[in-house]
């Protein structure tokens, strides 16, 4: 081993759970207050006290920076969600969606401008962000289908990840029609349910 | 009068219609080649000869300029949709936004990336380019309740709109599910026909 790559490693090893969190967490902060744009190696060098040569070293890229805070984040929105029926799943998916909205939207907003802006990172987004969300909610239907809550084969199925996340992205452009959290709930009782249950 | 004045309105005078439409055809083609960053009152009057000091003069900020461009384009997508029944003309509008999509995908992802990134933009976006695709689509709807193919104060009515636009944004972002052009087609069939005729 080189003098150089021992010493490489060396310092990769420094950098502790703890320490990642902290990095992570910096790179989160920076796309919540300023989007995607306003994440420079610089500005997490700076608020973590990091040099900058580290980043590089760990993450090479922006872009996997990025992609390793928002995977490391962890915070499937829709995964925990089990109430026994097709219905509460649904509801509570809604009302969950409604609090972290508020809660993140900074967050969801840089991720969707990154997502338009940087077609090198839409991949990344996907397999972190979007397809574990599209996962959870797809489990929701494949455990009514097994309750016999939802016909097997009902064409509906496979559209209500997609329809639920897109309803999800166009609340804000409609907002002046959705002038209360309840219109992912008003979507679930008056179109997703009835379209699952509208065969058999 | 002013003979400053005088000046700016015979200026003004010069711009014909004909120069008009050259003018937002050269912004619509910035927009849809390289997004909304690459459209520059420079670029605009390079690509059309024209004085940048006159584009600043009419129009007076980039976002008027755009704005004003996705304004005149009035193609509103589903605006002359009328089959004579529910079904015909949401299948119509699937088409027509699969067809519409495959033809102007960059201008679209220029006017979402422009509503995401510049919220300075985003009231004239609503009204010049969502607005009337949405009331379309209300259209659509208020006219099936018209004919009494959907109940009066059926809960789904006011969400098809949303919903519609909301599938169609999330499409792309799901394109493994969505291998060809008939998402759309198979969300109004099996999820917005059924939730319109679910009660009553």
């Amino acid at each position: 081993m080189s003098t150089q790559a021992a010493t490489a490693a060396a310092r990769r090893s420094k950098i502790t759970p703890e320490r990642e969190t902290e990095l992570y967490d910096a790179v989160l902060r920076l796309l919540r207050e300023g989007g995607y744009d306003s994440v420079t190696m610089e500005g997490v060098a700076a608020l973590t006290k990091c040099g900058k040569a580290t980043l590089y070293r760990q993450w090479g890229t922006k872009p996997r920076l990025v992609t390793a805070a928002l995977a490391r984040r962890r915070c499937v929105v829709f995964g925990g969600i089990d109430t026994g029926t097709l219905a509460g799943d649904l509801r509570e998916a809604a009302r969950v969606a409604a609090s972290h909205h508020e809660r993140d939207a900074g967050l969801m907003e840089a991720v969707a401008q990154a997502y338009i802006q940087h077609p090198d990172l839409r991949a990344a987004l996907r397999e972190t962000v979007i397809a574990p969300e599209i996962a959870s909610i797809d489990a929701i239907v494949a455990r009514a289908v097994e309750r016999g809550e939802v016909e097997a084969g009902n064409p509906a199925a496979d559209l209500v990840a997609p329809a639920f996340l897109g309803m999800l992205r166009i609340e804000r452009i409609c907002e002046e029609r959705f002038t209360d959290t309840s219109a992912m709930r008003a979507f679930v009782d008056a179109v997703l349910l009835p379209a699952l249950r509208a065969t058999g």
